[in-house]
Order: structure tokens, then C-alpha cells, then sequence
């Protein structure tokens, strides 16, 4: 990733691209980005609006939640960060926002089943729903067990393939290799959650996608058989 | 607050603040905020279109709806501001918009059920929606008695946390410490309402939070415990 | 009105507000002024896209449909305008827009219910759709006949109370005193039908408002005990 | 059309439409245009985002799918632009896009009944939706099957008449006699989308226009009595 100051303009930029996108409002949401090698993390800081930040303001804390760099708190959301770094070794960036249609499933506790191609070609199947949380989970470490629910989600998920969630009642989270990645499937989950939701008020009982459909779109793109883009 | 010069050029930010950001319409909606050792109110004027605005049309008026200054008559709302003020003796600004999705809710006849956490990190609870008014309080006076409909959905609700409101068949009003506070909570409203719709017609039998998240996610923006932001 | 000059400015500027308030698309949609001394029409040139418009390309036709100036043939709707300007001698502007809310009730053959007051302030009452058009009136002056379905419809309405209508399966026409006027219609009607349909998703038991409410805010905006607005 | 470099500019602009006029995000959908004097295709490059796109990156193919020109893969749905400039030997222009509305009624796997007359000004009938691909097309040539289903489809429809179809379970493929009007012919299915999915969320029992007023509507604009338009 280069330099800490590079990480931390990238995760500014990365920030402002949600705002940039319409997939945030005034203080909500946040990306963060990790330095392997360094086992340092870049976020953006607690409740300040995204005209007013500027890479400086990002804060840089490491694995263990301690601030190594920065004036400001970071994003109270950080411990959800934390673990999903430390569960998920290869992934390099991770964004969430109260993006509408995206955070309407997330409330309404249903998984986005998979409706079309558009869907297909980014998910290899619907986009889960974590469970509730419980009363206790909630009362302790609200921001760790917020991680863990979408932890044991996955329990047969490969975070690799499948790099979105909702959280139930909440909203998404989405990871990818890098910040820019993780901000790229949080615009896809918010075309995709948007033209699901048409699709089911069009048609309600419409079906997901055949498995060969989803498996062709998916692997037009993933995988060693990929053919879409310039690879 | 400063000088009255700078009162009504905080509010004539604030109205154009409804403005940018798409919650109003041509002269739909207003803002007030006020000067309490002054005990004077400035409020955009009546029916002029925000494009012609400046901070000196903005109408000064005393709690007893007296002009004090200005060239313009006030907003024709100006009576329901004035009696939240004297009702709410904590706020300084008020903000009341026909904003799409949060007008509906008004029209539907419907508080907003807690139904997710972008909800519960701005109101504990449902966002009320007031009686419908009696064909004797709309003929009498009109716009007091709206505020009056206020104060009496409020009897056990506190208006320092919840700071927003629908007027049954009419549209939202939001309130806050400051002008600038009242128009944030006309845009989280707006937010709020959207995500609301497509949530119940994603699942209409979706239920409201549990109050452990509802209390966990307002109280981590609110109270002595809040651990959002910088404070 | 001045010059056919600065009407044909003023026709030019109004359709121009369609396509800048994203009421219209590509070529959709017309607005008319009319010089009532001189029996003179301008209006929007057919399939000329609004990017290419300029006051020179309006064009001028009499009360008889006969092209008085211009280089262009006048909008294939320029009869059903003609019409109304007969029939409504008061009446000075007539804009026709395919803006999607208000083009969907016409579509779904509904009046829009007052269910709120942001239209209330504006119609005291239904905005009206007409009747369908008969396969005779089809195949016969089609753009006469759409006029006069609306003309049929008003038999007991006022035109200049309600300034609005749906043509059943087609779209809005909205009118005024100045061709100013039949543009803010256009962007009133397409605010309220917006606002309708969310209100009927959210609750589609919802009744409409009852008269006393209805008439506070039509008469607090219009007739002579009018008090919003600077008159 | 030309020289190839004229076609490659003209091509890029109308990708570069589609995105401006928000019909695609990202790298989604794609344009291409045929010179047929040469048998040559310009069509968008596979995967690269639209505001990387220059005149210069379209690449060039011939109808056998040989890359003629250009440093870059083609779009990955080539193979269904080919098939169908082979069997409609008319067309010039073709455009796929995931534009939200009309990409909701393909995965509703829904043809758009004819609810109005900015339908009716466009298609003599339902928008058709194609048959879903079984494993075996799938599986094959994908791409190629794609193309065939609209063209199994169209066994009764005129592409000279019906310049759009949905492909079930993916989105919108639209035609025309150049780019541009492919173009078009996108941004107008969308609207027609839209406003066709609000009509049956007001009124879910509307029927169909009836045939007089689709095919005065739509000879308004088309074949040799129109009088739309300039022409």
C-alpha cells in the first residue's frame, strides 16, 4: 500500500466517493483501509461531516483498537472494522453506509435474493442478512458482536466471493481487496437492493435466477475463466 | 447568538440550506431561529421563492407576533413557531418543510415505527404523528392551534429528544438548539421517512426494533454515555 | 404582454423551466403564452429538442391554427392549446408536461385525492382526470377532442381555481394567468402526485381531507382573505 | 457513416450518453455502431469505466468477431450485438444498459404493457421481454443465445417498429438506424419503465390502452402520415 500518508489518502478519497456517489448523508457511514505490513488501519473520524474532511483527519489506529495517529476519534463503528480485518486476512478495505435501498432491506431483515444479472455478475447467489443480535449481545460489545453476527453468516460464505452483507436492522457493510473496492460494492449493493426492490413490487412472485445463470454471469467475471474486462 | 444581523443571516442560510438540499420547493417550507435575551424571532418571509432570498428579507418578529423589523409579512406559519418557542423555552430554531417522503408519512396518518438504526440514532422511539385537527381549531386560529396539536402529542415525550414531528395531513416539522440543528433534523427525517417506505413495502410485517438497539444506538449518540463524534 | 418579441422570450424561458426542473425529457412536453390583444399564440416547436431551443425557433399561430411566424411547424398538441385559450378567455399560458408521477395517476385513469395540504393549497379539491377518449374522438381532430374532454370534465369546476387536470391515459395539462404560471403548476402537480402516491403505498385506507381543512389552506393562499404571500 | 474514425467518435459519445443521462454506473452496458459499407463494428471495451472511455478505446470488430482495431477486448456481450446486426440488416446503432426501471420489468421477467401515450409514441404495443434461456443456451454460447432469444421473440415484431426488448432476467437491449437513436430509444424505455411501474402501484387493474389511441399516437410520430416532428 506505500506510505501511511498514502493509505490515508486513499481512505479520504475512498470516504469521499460515498459522499460523491449519494451513498451517505452529512455525517453517516465510513471507510476504512488497512496496511498489512504495518498492521496499521486508516478510518475516517467519529461524526464529522464529510465537506470538513480532509486526508490529515483521518485516524490511524491499529489492530487492537489503540490510536497510533491522529487528533480525532475515530468512527465509533472502528471495533466492526477491527474484527472483520482479523477474521478476514485478505481483504484490504472495508465501507458502510445508510445507503436507502441497500438499508431498507437490511431493516425489512430479508436477504436480497437473486433477481437478476446485474446481481449475478457481483454475487454468486443472494446477499445475506446477518441475524439479530441479541439483548446481551447488543448491551456488551455492541461494535465487536456486530462483526461477529456477519462472521457467523459466513460460516459457509467465502468472504472472497461474497463481499457484501446487511446487517439486520442496520444497514450494509461491504470489503473488498482494497478501499476502492469496498467502495465500488457498496454502489453495486445500492443498484442492485434499488432494482430488486422494483422488481418484486412489479412481480412478487418472482423467482431468483436459475443456478446456471448465476454461475455464467459470476464467472464472466471471477474466477480463472473470467472473460469480462482486460484481464 | 450574537447581533441580530447575524440571527437572520444564520437563518437565511438555514432556509437556503432547506433548499439545497432538495427538501423544499419553490416557497414551500421555512425557518426560523431566535434570540432569546432579545426574545425576537427571525423567520423567512411569506411566499417569496428561495432564489430571490437574502438574509436581509428575513422578517424579525416579537413572541407576541409583532413585526419588529423587516419589509416583508413573516411566513404564514410564523404563530406556530412562535407558541413552540414559548412552549419549548430550551430551542432555538425551528424548521418546517413539505419534504416528499416525510410529507406522505404526515398524510398517511402514520408515526414512523423504529425501524432501524439510522432511525434510533436520532429518536428513541416513533417519530409521532399528531391528532388530526377539529373543524373548530382549523377555523379559529389556525396555525396556534396546529402547535397547540404539537404540544399535546408531547405530553409524555420530550422535545429535547425528539426533536422532530408529522402534522396529520400536513407535513413535518423538526426543531432543534439551533436553526442550523432544526434544518439537520429536517434532512435526517427525510432520510428517515424514505428508508421507511421501502422497508414495510420490502416486508409489511416488519416490526420495530427491539428497545435494547434502540437504546443502544440512540445512547450512543446522546446522553452523558454518547461515545459519537468528537465530544 | 408587451412585444411578440418578449412573448416569444417568455414561451422560450417557461419551456426551458420544464427541462431545467426535469419535468420533461428530450423532446416531451410544451408550453404556450398568449398576446390576447393581438389573438397571437407562441409556442414550442414539435420534436425539436429542448438543448436546441431558442426564442427565435417559437412559434407564433392564431386562434385559427394558422402559422403566423416562424420557420418550424408549432407542437403536434398546439389545437388542444388553442382550444382551451377559446374557451378560457381568462386564462394566459398552458403548459403539457409527461413528468412521471402526474403521468402515472393519468395513466392508472385516477384523480389524485386531496390528501394532504400541499395540495390543498393549491386545488381545493380532486385534480381532476378526464374521461377516456371514445375511438370516434380518437380518429377524428384528436388534439380538439383531448381539449374538449377536458373542457367536458370542468362543466361544474372553475379553471381558475383548478388550474391542473389529468388526461386520462396521456399526462398533465396545467394552465395559468402567464405562461410563468402554467410552469409552476406543472412542478406543483408533479410535487403533490409524488407525494399522493408514497401516502396511498403507506396507508391505502386514507381517506381525503376533510372540507374545513381543505378550504383553510386554499383560501390562506387564494381569494380575497388571502394571507400568504406578500399581498 | 463516414470514416471508421468518425464512426469510433460517434460510437464513444454515445456511450458517454448513457452515462450522463445516468442510464448505467460504473462500467455497465454498452454501445456500438456498424459502418456497413465496411462490415466494421466500434463497440465500448470490456470493463473500463466510463469516464476512462476515449473516441480512441472503442474497439473495432467485424461481424465474424474479429478484432480489427483497438488495444482492448471488446464488451463481453459482443457476440450479441453481432447476431443482431446480422439479422436486422436496417439497424445501425444498438445499446444494453442496466438502466434501474426497465432492468426491474427484465428481471420481472414482464412485458411493459401499453399504460400511455409517451408508450404509445414509441412501441405499437407491449415492450417485449424475451423467454428465459434454458441450461443448454446458457451453457453454450451464450452471448450468441442471448441475441437468438430476441430474435425467437421478435418472429411476429417488426425492429423497425419495435426498437426495444427486455432480456429476461438481465435488462434492456435497444436499436435503432444509428447510435444515437439507439441512445434515445434507451432513455425513452426507461421513462416508460417508470412511469409504468407507478401506474400499477396507483391503480393494479388498468388495462391496456386501446388500439385507436396506441395507433394514433404512435403514427403521430411514425410512418408516412406523421406529422410529429419537423418533418
Amino acid at each position: 500500500m506505500g506510505s501511511l500518508k498514502e493509505l490515508k489518502e486513499r481512505v479520504w478519497q475512498s470516504n469521499m466517493d460515498l459522499y460523491r456517489m449519494n451513498l451517505v448523508v452529512h455525517t453517516f457511514g465510513n471507510v476504512s483501509g488497512i496496511d498489512r505490513s504495518r498492521g496499521l488501519i486508516a478510518i475516517k473520524p467519529s461524526g464529522i461531516p464529510y465537506s470538513e474532511l480532509t486526508a490529515d483527519k483521518m485516524v490511524v489506529v491499529d489492530l487492537a483498537d489503540k490510536i497510533m495517529k491522529g487528533r480525532y476519534k475515530p468512527s465509533s463503528d472502528t471495533r466492526s472494522h477491527l474484527l472483520l480485518y482479523k477474521a478476514y486476512t485478505q481483504i484490504g478495505g472495508i465501507a458502510h453506509t445508510h445507503s436507502p435501498y441497500a438499508t431498507a432491506w437490511a431493516q425489512a431483515n430479508r436477504a436480497i435474493p437473486c433477481l437478476g444479472t446485474t446481481h449475478a455478475d457481483h454475487v454468486q447467489g443472494e446477499i445475506p442478512c446477518t441475524a439479530k443480535l441479541s439483548d446481551k449481545q447488543i448491551k456488551g460489545d455492541y461494535e465487536t458482536e456486530t462483526a461477529n453476527q456477519i462472521i457467523k453468516r459466513f460460516y459457509r460464505l467465502s468472504p472472497d466471493e461474497v463481499e457484501m452483507v446487511l446487517i439486520a436492522d442496520h444497514g450494509p457493510f461491504t470489503w473488498g481487496k482494497t478501499p476502492e473496492q469496498a467502495v465500488y460494492n457498496s454502489l453495486m449493493l445500492e443498484e442492485i437492493a434499488k432494482i430488486a426492490l422494483w422488481t418484486i413490487v412489479i412481480n412478487p412472485d418472482i423467482s431468483p435466477l436459475r443456478k446456471a445463470l448465476i454461475d455464467k454471469h459470476y464467472l464472466r467475471k471471477h474466477g480463472k475463466n473470467a472473460y469480462y474486462g482486460q484481464r
